[in-house]
């Protein structure tokens, strides 16, 4: 018995064939299409070479997307990346080209890669759950006792879009203060971007690394100074974990889990980005002297926690 | 079989017992004492006057608290109120004075009358549900697909110290902006106060009605004036259904809930509160246009709310 | 006697021979080069022009330059457009390629634009005015006594970056909620993009201007839209409306001027602007009950307002 | 030739008659009334006495009075303290009390301690100057070129009404966000209560000085703490700094002063309360490393500064 998992990303689509224990067998890797009909032939033709690969027991197909899913696990509300996947029934277009031989499970993109924590990586064991993938943007997901949140709309976990500040940056979303525009790998090019342009005494190492163009500054360059110890690089790290600790301070307050999973690519300069926001988590949790604490862990899963996550919760 | 309901407020210790559907059979009210022992003598006089009363079926006692309660649904971790209630198990000391003739289960007063709006009230038939009351502060219960979410160590739903605006308003918590100081019974009062102050011109009917002297003004004066179509007193419910709409927006970030139910005095006023609120939580909510909505509607369990989702949780 | 004005804009620069009431005899106007050097030739062969024009008689040169000028009316400190505008002799190095022959008096646009408006439109007969420059940023010029007030080191009026949201939206200048983020044609832009895309149902004329691609909305869209009572352009002048009601309330705790004057490009749309902001401004004043209000007025000496100023002040 | 300076404040009212050069002769200090009346009666009571005393060569008497006083100096347009200072011609209700003997000129208190700072303290020398007094509030006086700045309507310098936080802590003006809520006595027993609340383990220091009540800590606990190194009550200076920097960033992007005077009982504690004061200027300023700084120092002129100024714009 295998899973067919997919994980459409800004810029590439992985497939992986997966075992019983969610374990990756074989792979697969093409550019995204912009366009979704294409998006659903690439689907379609990965699965087909799996199957012609000789992995004919295919049990489901499980679709991690980029976008808002609804509460069927089939239809794409809305989607940022895709213009098309405005209640769109993705799980359909894809059945379709492949005769409903297996059913197509679709899953949010921060809801496949956190599922894939608490199975195989950080979260394992733990009782309610919170995993923050800290990308471009800012994702959630969230277990409760055992099971994957989803909401009644398929919009639980939306944390990304937690309001922080009224009035503050103005996010994509069209609202301002989202949660991502103070934590996320934008958010930490912002507060290096800024830091140079106030600082230029102690820019010296970030302008390096960007050849002189402050504009052609990239999170892993700030992530690269912070490593080596660049005050400015230090900084930035410093604010996006100040707000990861808040964002982090305001979900206990609603749903008060044991564990934080913070995933992403900027998690790999691990205590530069957990220490300031373990901190700053202490220093806005409510009732902080007379509580539990969450704990605050990086993700462990690696890469692959979306395409896991995606095989596990197509067969669950 | 019955049940001992018993609600501990600020002012007042109610006591039902409490027939198999939740229905109150018998009453008792006494003053609150200021110290932690008497209080539990109180209630252990109370099981005493049921059991001679001819309740000798009561099976638990369920008590509403207003403090802190861990997940073990004994322990006052802490309290606003009662300074002994730090780390004080409840369930014990009043367990002692009854030979622990039944088990003692105590929850958090905003989850006990949140509950109570789910098995009796506004918010049966729900799937995920929040419930907010609205009183001196600002409470919270969520319901996750039937059942009472807790989080891991009792401390879900202190939606009231939900962080909205940084830097914001002093909170009694010792943090700023929280919920509740925007939206609950002393927010009403300073949003109205700070009207007259700011328009002498249009404060006539509010100075009326606290004798001329607006540090008088209470919660039940702007409620009368909103009612009356007072411009000042409108003004008032207006901003507290903003920030509770505002609020709402934040939780679903997280819950995604279908329904939110509105309780707590004020909300008495009904669509003068719940009006600016609605509009408000679709005019904050993430991807508004594209998803589902949840009702948001006025509490219906009334005053007992708290006493019978106590009494249904001490069985379940 | 005569004067040489010169306006260095983002994309022009405008040259005027002004008589002794500052009224503008002869124009030019050439494209802006991005290089420091190329715009002092350019300003020195506008001069040799002029003085080929016949027009010997002109007694200095008074330059209106985007960009922080010290307190010598000679240096600019710093640009945001030109890069080697740290600390430069901008007097100086014009006054070289003319042999000295007449002095070259610096001062910052929006002072230019706000004392033209002193002298020769809008703000005549005030005593106190603050003038406001909504233009791509915003602006700031102020007149204390009939006095154009510099500041100590001539940073006074720099009212785009007074900070009105603590964590708030990104500003160029590397701080964060800066007034200009909030009331400015690119804040016009921000609010009206951010109301398309929450409010898709109500987008369809915005949506025609900008030939259906949100991302090429641009400001006079938007005034278009507005003036012909779109709900979503009314919506975006609102929102900058009220910042600038704030912004000048804000002012106001400072310098309690008798006179705002409201100029740049998007102030063509009149009251659609002006309304909200008088509102906003009597709803944030302090004390605004009890104390005479700032007149706002729309801006009346049009786009020659920095030359005249100019002039005016390279004489005085 | 000597001035009869009055100081209206909240306890008590000072009287003083001062030589050519502003210095004190004889002093009186009687408790303030609460009617306003009986002020005026106070006022000329001691005026007789000071004639009796031999004191007939008196020219002027100059009071600073707690309230907004219009540009005339004569009329308290508003005041908290006292009700019946609104449009109240003070300087003719005591000029009739004396028969008119001699002219009464009024000038806001915070004005008349900064002009003494200006004239005979800390800010000798300086060309443009704002004074801050951080007292239970925090008040503001500006000069410009050596002259106090009133304002169109005599209420420039309103810096602690100067708004720094959208629906920020509620101000007693109705407001909310004043920077007074941030930066003064209150603000400072404010965060000392809520740092005692959060972080109970670290209290005892501060607990001991208010005999175990946190609502009875007051500021003078507080700047006893600080300065015995205790962590808590330098936290609470270390935020009121923070807010006094960023205050004093807003002011400079206004009017760019070369110097801040501090004055008030709570800079008695002296770098406790400015480095970080001064480390919040240079980080919230705008164009902080191309623009010269303005410094900032602590006042120098005590607790007569208000008499001393009062005595000098008497006769200027």
């Amino acid at each position: 018995m295998t899973t067919l998992a997919i994980d459409i990303g800004g810029t590439k689509i992985a497939g992986a064939v997966c075992d019983a224990n969610d374990s990756i067998i074989q792979r697969w890797r093409v550019p995204t299409p912009m366009d979704a009909d294409a998006i659903n032939q690439n689907i379609a033709e990965i699965y087909r070479e799996a199957i012609a690969s000789g992995h004919d027991d295919i049990e489901a197909i499980g679709i991690s997307a980029a976008g808002n899913v609804g509460s069927d696990r089939r239809t794409l509300t809305f989607s940022a990346n895709i213009p098309a996947w405005i209640n769109y029934d993705l799980s359909e277009h894809v059945g379709a080209l492949i005769d409903h031989a297996v059913p197509v499970i679709v899953e949010n993109d921060a809801n496949c890669a956190g599922w894939g924590e608490y199975v195989h990586g950080a979260g394992q064991g733990s009782r309610n759950m919170v995993a923050l993938t800290v990308g471009t943007g800012l994702g959630g997901a969230i277990v409760v006792d055992g099971h994957l949140y989803r909401g009644s709309f398929g919009m639980a976990a939306e944390l990304g879009h937690l309001p922080m500040v009224p009035d503050g940056d103005t996010c994509g979303c069209g609202l301002r203060g989202c949660a991502e525009r103070y934590t996320s790998g934008s958010a930490l090019e912002h507060f290096a971007k800024a830091a140079v342009r106030r600082r230029p005494q102690d820019a010296k190492r970030l302008l390096e690394l960007c050849g002189g163009d402050v504009n052609k500054l990239e999170g892993p360059m700030v992530s690269q100074a912070a490593q080596e110890g660049d005050v400015l690089g230090l900084y930035a790290f410093g604010k996006i974990g100040e707000w990861l600790g808040r964002t982090m301070a305001a979900v206990s307050a609603v749903l008060d889990p044991d564990l934080f999973v913070i995933g992403g690519g900027v998690v790999a300069v691990g205590d530069i980005l957990l220490d300031p926001a373990r901190y700053n988590y202490a220093r806005f949790l409510e009732g902080s002297a007379y509580r539990g604490h969450a704990k605050i862990v990086a993700a462990t899963a690696g890469q692959d926690a979306g395409l896991i996550g995606a095989a596990n919760l197509a067969l669950h």
